[in-house]
């Protein structure tokens, strides 16, 4: 007689990820695979981000801020290729130390984030690694078809938006790191740890994007890098004004006291924030879309023909960076 | 100025990765998120598996052997569903100490998996880890509307088939690991070996399976583990004949040299075998289409009303087993 028993993962899996699966399609997690009928007319977006304990978040960062952020560091991406969430598969390795309460607290984060994005759990794998926590997610999304916002499509004379504030992440990290020796009240160190710790990804910014953007990308590894990114694929160039790149209260006051800083804000990374170029001629429309969807947007620059991108202060002197963006290898 | 270099993360993706992203929606990894229009009429397929090393695979086992072992773990779960491959994102996580060479390999594994199962790279993530590799991969395949092939639909009557052998790799896990004590001759030893480093998926079966079975599964966990899962979700019991499972000439060796590696054999994981009922009225076409498919397929026992998997000798004794199957947790 076999053991008819559940095996501990399968109990696992029954009691944390289960209530996450609502889609009639992950079959409550009790299949090898879920199946979804994509909508009608739609391409689907495919899009995949991993973190990993000590490379993206402190093993000891809140299990559901964990979750948080491997789900919105997808989400930002669909956002900014103008894609709606539709689902999520989840690769999970966990080393022993993270027992049940760890795991009840991290589905915690994913079911608040599932529910406020609308972007169920359809399945994946749980298993053991003697390393650090890698939690790996690939997420799909539609749009309809041929509209996915790519990074090339920006073209001479477009104009060039940032959502939101640029940089608080990067300098929350110091903040996180204990390394900051910046002037700051308890709310301005707050502010910029939880753009650190919680991404806000801009999706409620998609449909604006999609209806009125010519490339797009979100930025994670740092504006100037992500700029740089864009503009390479698209076969152009950018003209920045660095005084119209939005910054929050809290990063001014650290760049006010600490003028270094601000290389650290444009190209520290882990922003999430939407980067698109828009033509002139639908600019006033895509301002009004971004009101109504209730996100910030500014423009910061423009698109102009030729390669590279340069970045001008105040004074109309190029700013240098030693390195433009975050990079792994 | 920005350095307008690319990062060392782009150059190691452009270099390894984009000869691999092969359809025109996979944008040539430039992208942040890849895009495919699913076939009409048809449903995606969702799936993920994830690799750690020291966990499902050895540090020092050939990079392109870990390639398609990844690969084959997912595409192996969509031929139990009946699911035609259509592409994959790869969430990488690498530890210094692989470097250039090793990706090289690792990347040439890929690739002829990608052309040998017609399955390309849509997108993905590389990052470090401090910890060891983890290769997680997200599959999607298609099937007509509605005709994923599930773990539930065995009925009571239907007869149970596997593919090919069973065993071979439990087995070979110890060949691998230098524990084994049996007497084999050098091609049984590569045989089992070679079952444990490189998975045989079963996708040319998937036709068959989606047009004649009732309920499927791959056997990744144990044969006795993996039948119980799927008898547990359709609510039907299971009668096995032990003596009709089928076992390599290396297997039978071992077995007949040491009666306890039944056990292993039967409940140890890593086949990668299609474990699927037929009802009788189909069992003459399905095994007509898996001689067309040349891949092939054994009745091992019925399905049965009630509760409970029965594994009988050939004396008609039950077997008993301590663990039914691998689980991490």
């Amino acid at each position: 007689m076999a053991d008819d028993k559940s095996s501990a993962e399968d109990r696992l899996i029954a009691r944390h990820f289960k209530p996450l699966a609502t889609h009639p399609g992950a079959l409550g997690l009790f299949d090898d695979a879920a199946f979804i009928k994509p909508p009608a007319g739609c391409d689907l977006v495919l899009q995949a981000d991993a973190l990993v304990g000590g490379v993206h978040f402190f093993p000891d960062d809140p299990a559901h801020l964990i979750a948080a952020k491997a789900l919105r560091t997808n989400l930002s991406d669909l956002a900014a290729k103008g894609a709606a969430p539709l689902g999520f598969l989840l690769s999970l390795a966990l080393p022993k130390a993270l027992g049940d309460d760890w795991l009840g607290d991290f589905a915690k984060g994913l079911r608040g984030d599932i529910e406020a994005y609308g972007c169920p759990l359809f399945g994946g794998d749980t298993t053991r690694t003697p390393g650090p926590a890698m939690i790996s997610v690939s997420m799909f999304g539609s749009v309809p078809e041929g509209t996915m916002v790519r990074r090339e499509g920006a073209k001479a004379g477009d104009l060039v938006f940032v959502t939101a504030t640029i940089g608080d992440a990067a300098l929350g990290l110091f903040v996180r790191n204990g390394e900051a020796q910046w002037p700051l009240d308890a709310a301005q160190r707050q502010h910029l740890l939880s753009r650190y710790l919680l991404p806000q990804p801009r999706n409620a910014l998609a449909e604006a994007v999609r209806t009125h953007a010519s490339a797009a990308m979100d930025v994670s590894d740092g504006l100037v890098g992500d700029l740089t990114k864009l503009c390479r694929v698209s076969q152009v160039a950018a003209d920045i004004d660095a005084a119209l790149i939005p910054h929050s209260d809290a990063a001014k006051a650290v760049i006010a006291a600490d003028p270094a800083a601000r290389e650290t804000a444009l190209t520290g990374g882990d922003d999430y924030e939407i980067l698109c170029t828009v033509p002139p001629a639908k600019a006033d429309n895509f301002r009004a879309a971004a009101q109504a969807a209730n996100v910030p947007v500014t423009r910061i620059g423009v698109i102009a023909a030729g390669e590279g991108v340069r970045f001008l202060d105040a004074q109309g002197r190029p700013l240098a960076f030693r390195q433009a963006s975050f990079s792994h290898f």
